[in-house]
């Protein structure tokens, strides 16, 4: 009843909107990398709840008029703002070919079910994690650290904290990760009812890690104090400027402890798929779980990402759910055990593995990880024209693949004038940047997490910023 | 670097890929509603991580061979299995529009926003929120459950529970559902810290509706305990056998109480489309917060659902984050609050508005109306065939759209037998229904959320289910 009356209808309309997209792709570098959405067109996107439909090409049309030409940039070679993939056009079409099949992956014995299990056994293996150990895909990052959380509650609590709940606890939990984490984790820890004063926010060190010497004595200080440390949060790649927590230390300090420890990893974890940057992330096999996304360094379509547990049956014991409604069986569409709804906290479950599995497939691990070594090699670039610029000076050391740089100029409101910079670049549409907080002082921010970006598109970059800044 | 290296090849990948794909849809009826993954097929997908790629056509014709006959089936229009919505193909063409543009909807100033407040504004309006509510596109119901018990939470406790967290608090909080009530309701008291002992399942009643007198007696008796009563959840739609709780009588309960008044709508939320039969739902509109799926009885491809928010914001003061990294600003991209971060628990989120927004477009609400409807009409047509039957008996009346029936054999192993016969439909090809509890026997289960059924269809399954039964 929802099918087309016509296929053929349909189906030129597809090959209508195919070549459109193509070209929309293809000529992605010649548009402005952002443009704001004009309020003609934001009036024209209110309406009432269409009562009568329309014919899909006229939806088509409306659509490439409203909403096309109004991205978030991200898909652009010049867009460096906060951390964000850039898609590929590979990834677009798997994700057509998920919708079709409109798997639900909540769980039973499908195909759908056998790919996203392939997928986590992948980084499984990247990552040293052996046989028992579990994951499972999710919408982002964020969502993959509480799940890690949850687990490590569940952990140190005893699986009857799903019955009994933290209120009845008179010693409380408390978790340990640098300034530098990102506000996910804070968010986790309230989401969980542990509450963020749980989560004991620890000085950087001058490499913008976690401080060691103050991480033990907050642990002790917390066991003196009757409080009960469960988790150790690391970082694989810092938001603000890419730094990583030294993970082996974190591994050791947590075995000495008995916390658990995870790894955020939401970015800086892919550096695992490159040999001359996976140093970088050395010990991250010692985590008892690691977070990452697949939508920001390996481009796979938004939104896609992983939380992997060495522990697959604590972290099944942490999200198993039974009811009559979905009892499992031995045989037909109801078998497949284990479920992925028994992992994480949702029962429906879109086939989003598939757009990994073709990522990996098409382009293989070794151009993967070449994109992501151009991308620290052109953050090197940007920060020599940074240092040679009269104009600016970096705002902390570039490590990775993010440069966080200052405009030297306006001393009595060099804040406001970083940020009036970022908004100027943006509203210019050469290029978009983003801005942040170093060392208490604003910076501006170019992240290079986009597998479009050329040389010739740092140097436009540099040059829009130099323009913004001097106007 | 991960476009493609000639971009006319990709075009005409594209349109191979959607030919093969119309035929896909287009033949779906043919072909069996399930059938499980061949050893050989489960040997071939296992495989190393690939190191060297392949070009895409390989990974195509692989996903042929290996993914794409293995569906799990709720594209077709003979499956009843659990609640699956059956995706519509314009659906999926907007994934593969929102896939391209690959925006982040966790914020920010463009178009993707704009599109996602104007579907939440649509079933704002339907629901009878105001000006003052607020929604957010989430993965399923299971998580906007969860989203509006850590409102509830916060709107009893204080913003400070973000803080403080529940360890602290020495009165504990209780909430109260339906027996009927879908387990991803416990499971969020459980992630929240709550723990699920602080859910009170109470009785259903003849009409498997929530049994009030209890209610109201168990609110008495927790407060003489010194509990905290903080919410009752509605059902609007149960799991087993699709009936609703009295939704008006819930609202004056939760106000006479000063209780929040969720409802998880998950599919039955859907009937407000439907002049006949909105009178479901009567009482929805005095809800504190709401909770539904678009990828069930809408038949927008997985995954797409939603939480709206009477009092947003309350609902904001219980995610907003502020963070250096992510500092709002009066222009440019980093502009657009609120922002849809603010909201839930994600960062990073997909442009899974568009797929929704097509669909309203293109169909409008009277042909949704119109589908839901006829579904209703299949379930009749089902439970007569049923009463017709020597075999089988119904289960518990057909209200909406879910017929639970019995095979009245094998006095000795009625419970066995049904469940047999469940995976003996399933693995006929013929159909797909799944098995329940119903007062405390099993029950074959029978679930009409499916726009591509026929009367056919429904006759082919009382066929197929009367074939099982006798073999």
């Amino acid at each position: 009843m929802l099918d087309p009356a016509d296929w053929n209808d349909f189906r030129a309309e597809c090959h209508r909107v195919v070549d459109s997209l193509v070209d929309y792709l293809k000529t992605v570098s010649d548009r402005p990398t952002w443009q704001p959405v004009p309020q003609e067109v934001k009036d024209a996107l209110r309406e009432a709840l269409p009562i009568d439909g329309m014919p899909l090409s006229n939806v088509y049309d409306r659509f490439s008029k409203l909403i096309l030409p109004y991205p978030t940039g991200n898909i652009s070679p010049r867009f460096f703002g906060w951390v964000h993939g850039s898609g590929t056009p590979a990834g677009a079409l798997a994700d057509f070919l998920a919708s079709t099949m409109n798997s639900n992956v909540g769980g039973r014995d499908h195909g759908a079910v056998y790919v996203e299990r392939q997928v986590i056994a992948w980084f499984c293996d990247l990552f040293g994690f052996g046989e028992a150990a579990s994951g499972i895909l999710l919408s982002g990052t964020s969502l993959a650290n509480l799940v890690a959380i949850l687990v490590a509650r569940s952990s140190q609590l005893g699986h009857d904290v799903r019955a009994r709940g933290l209120d009845q606890r008179t010693q409380p939990l408390v978790g340990y990760a640098s300034a530098a984490t990102h506000s996910c984790v804070r968010k986790a820890f309230e989401m969980a009812g542990l509450g963020s004063d749980a989560l004991r926010v620890l000085p950087i060190d001058a490499s913008h890690g976690i401080d060691l010497k103050l991480l033990e004595a907050a642990i002790a200080n917390d066991r003196a104090q009757g409080n009960v440390p469960f988790i150790v949060v690391g970082n694989a790649g810092t938001v603000d400027v890419g730094a990583f927590d030294p993970l082996e230390d974190l591994a050791a300090i947590a075995r000495k402890n008995e916390l658990w420890f995870h790894v955020d990893g939401a970015f800086g974890a892919m550096t695992i798929l490159s040999e001359r940057l996976r140093h970088f992330v050395h010990g991250i096999e010692r985590a008892d779980s690691i977070a990452f996304d697949f939508h920001k360094w390996l481009h796979v379509p938004y939104d896609a990402a992983c939380v992997l547990v060495r522990d697959g049956a604590m972290h099944r014991r942490t999200f198993a759910s039974e009811g009559p409604y979905i009892t499992r069986m031995q045989r037909g569409l109801a078998a497949g055990e284990p479920w992925f709804a028994d992992y994480g906290p949702d029962l429906s479950r879109s086939f989003r593995a598939l757009k990994i599995w073709f990522t990996l497939k098409h382009f293989g691990a070794r151009r993967l990880a070449a994109a992501i070594e151009r991308n620290c090699e052109q953050a090197q670039l940007l920060a020599k024209l940074i240092e040679a610029s009269p104009d600016f000076e970096l705002a902390a050391p570039v490590g990775l693949n993010i440069v966080c740089f200052r405009y030297r100029g306006a001393p009595d409101a060099q804040d406001a004038a970083n940020d009036a910079i970022a908004i100027e670049v943006q509203l210019s549409g050469r290029a978009v940047i983003s801005a942040t907080t170093v060392d208490g002082r604003r910076a501006l921010r170019a992240c290079f997490t986009n597998q479009r970006t050329t040389d010739k598109d740092v140097r436009e970059l540099f040059d829009a910023v130099t323009d913004a800044a001097r106007h």
